[in-house]
């Protein structure tokens, strides 16, 4: 069955992690990322959680979007019960955004609040490494799925 | 750190889901998957599990990759101890495996037996929806990262 625009909203303000796709040299290139639904976007910071790269500049899912910002975020849940499975996916838009040298960005400084308030980890991980940057998504088309009324997670 | 080859293995064996991405039109399409590793590829049946359409023929997954080969499976776990994360990232060639209308294909009956033997679900489940078909992935490129030496499971 679908996924209502309720249950929708829920779970982008509530689900913990997605899996973003970007396109790699025209390929699908995903990881795993953190989120916050914020002011129209889904937002994903450049935190400091150990990464395979350490110049946030550099890391490839930057690199990708700044090519072509063509993405897919993915919400779902998978548990042995196959009757408790659902998904979401978000075609989108995704923009690096940066704080200025001077100042800050009002987006960004709200997106990192509703981060912060998302995530108590982030109590102990920088949110963002070195300069604040962040992918947001503008969601231009959106699929779900659920196995039946019971799957999706209640408020 | 590194994922080492032989925790890739005990991944790719005993991890319940993984993330395929393919290409829909040159964008990323995302869709959670199962899946058996089988005679060094990844196997992911086009199953009976309720599916937005019903002709396994016409899946958005198996026409984007009869249009374009190049997919990336995702393996990763997520929870609230950030010390406990990681991913495998598999970028592949995939190719649709039918069995032929009379007959079978050996490496199609093979991925069919790994995967109801790491799936019980599949007591229950019909493994293929109509004619069997499952989408064959053959890594080109593997990229893994965890959070520290606990983060795996073991086997």
């Amino acid at each position: 069955m679908e996924i209502s625009e309720a249950a929708r909203e829920v779970l982008l303000r509530r689900w913990p992690v997605a899996r973003l796709g970007t396109l790699a040299h025209g390929a699908p290139r995903l990881v795993p990322i953190v989120f916050a639904w914020h002011a129209g976007r889904i937002w994903s910071p450049i935190d400091a959680k150990p990464k395979r790269g350490d110049d946030p500049r550099s890391l490839a899912r930057v690199g990708d979007v700044r090519h072509d910002p063509r993405v897919c975020v993915l919400l779902d849940h998978y548990e042995a019960d196959w009757s408790r499975l659902w998904w979401l996916r978000l075609d989108g838009e995704a923009e690096v955004v940066s704080a200025p040298p001077a100042g800050s960005d009002a987006s960004l400084a709200g997106a990192a609040e509703a981060l912060r308030a998302k995530y108590p980890q982030y109590a102990d991980v920088p949110l963002f490494l070195g300069r604040p940057t962040a992918l947001a998504v503008r969601i231009v088309d959106a699929r779900g799925w659920c196995a039946g009324p019971d799957a999706l997670p209640r408020e």
